[in-house]
């Protein structure tokens, strides 16, 4: 159902990057984005919270960070990619952060379980398209 | 790829309104804000960008009011559901705005044709969780 | 220090709402943005949580529809102003849901306390620009 | 008005970088926030858009680089200050690269002006909070 490859095939401009894995790191990152909101909302609902505090914390910093990084990427025609790379590796260090902190719990959480495979599959697509940056830089 | 389904089926909480209508709701708003934030990136990139002047002002609203929604209706145990459906309501509002001015370039611009699309596809899912509000209502 | 008031009158078209109720609006979205963000931060570091689980909650509401909105006033060459004052009804119904909720732990947390009175300004402010739309409007 | 100063002082925890240059760097991005999507507004009003194409593409990723950095700052009991620091250094290259692109239209245009000081006033207190962050770090 997802337009991403049609809008992106339809920009004006060459790819700077190659698309399929430009299109996989958008893709991931509104994933995790959708994924940590709920999450820290099922941990909040959670009888017992109190362990799960920093949980929820980091599910709020990085469902902020992919959703910007997503946006931020649908923007291909990006003219700073050192402040892209940047903000890839910062999101890569959230998910990083908050995948480590979810797998904790995923015992005991199925939420925490599959947010922590959505926070790698993000981290993972982030460190893809960090390769792909240089041949973008000027 | 989506972790979303799984999400949603591991909250603690049973559910309020229709899993598959909410899902189906999340996912076209991450469409709607990836569709935007790439056609105003696709706008701006034309040759003439004159006339797309208020389809790139619009893509800004709409690529907004979406991420946010999407955000909203992650976190499902929301306790206020007059003001979700007031957030349904505006998002609506804005993909049908920003749908119809992309529609006047759908035939100069494949982007905006595609942006059309992903737009008129929300306005419809925002319309579909609409319906079923009532039942969560207190 | 703040551009705002600079940055709006600088703009090229006329102002089409008092851009005193406008900037006071812009400037009360911040805060409460920034408000229910370290509000929801506090919660979660205080030594019982358990109480505060929905005052969480409905301060991620907040900030996000707090943030959503001054970016979408902050673009006052907005097209739409029925969707503009549609996000402003949601906005201030967040804010007096959220407002309401840190108000019950203001005796015991100072920082519900103050967000409280964030989330109230910030309410009023949105309410006082409703009233400015309708000129606006075609 | 704002709430911020009391929202800090009122944390159960005790602070982890000096407050006062926390809270100048959580107001200089909010400001840079709001100035950002005003300029990308008002350039998109002007007559002549074509030579301020790359002015609201900057706009564009520098508004949301600040909005997301002034929510994750706001949450201080921040675990990951690693996180925040490579957030940190984002945050300052888009605003350099912004603030540098707006320099160019100073002379032609106010709101460039205007938000070339608020882009480098951010910059600078993004640089002057990298500085405290050490302390913060495990």
């Amino acid at each position: 159902m997802s337009h991403l490859d049609q809008m992106l095939r339809s920009h004006p401009q060459k790819p700077q990057v190659d698309e399929t894995v430009l299109r996989n790191c958008i893709d991931a990152c509104l994933d995790c984005l959708s994924s940590c909101s709920a999450c820290s909302d099922a941990c909040l609902a959670e009888e017992d919270v109190q362990p799960l505090v920093r949980c929820i914390r980091l599910n709020q910093d990085c469902a902020d960070v992919c959703g910007i990084t997503a946006r931020i990427l649908s923007r291909k025609s990006s003219a700073d990619w050192a402040m892209v790379r940047s903000m890839l590796e910062t999101c890569a260090m959230a998910c990083q952060e908050c995948g480590q902190e979810c797998g904790h719990h995923a015992d005991h959480h199925e939420h925490c379980r599959f947010c922590a495979q959505a926070c790698g599959a993000c981290e993972q697509a982030c460190n893809d398209l960090i390769v792909e940056v240089p041949a973008a830089l000027p």
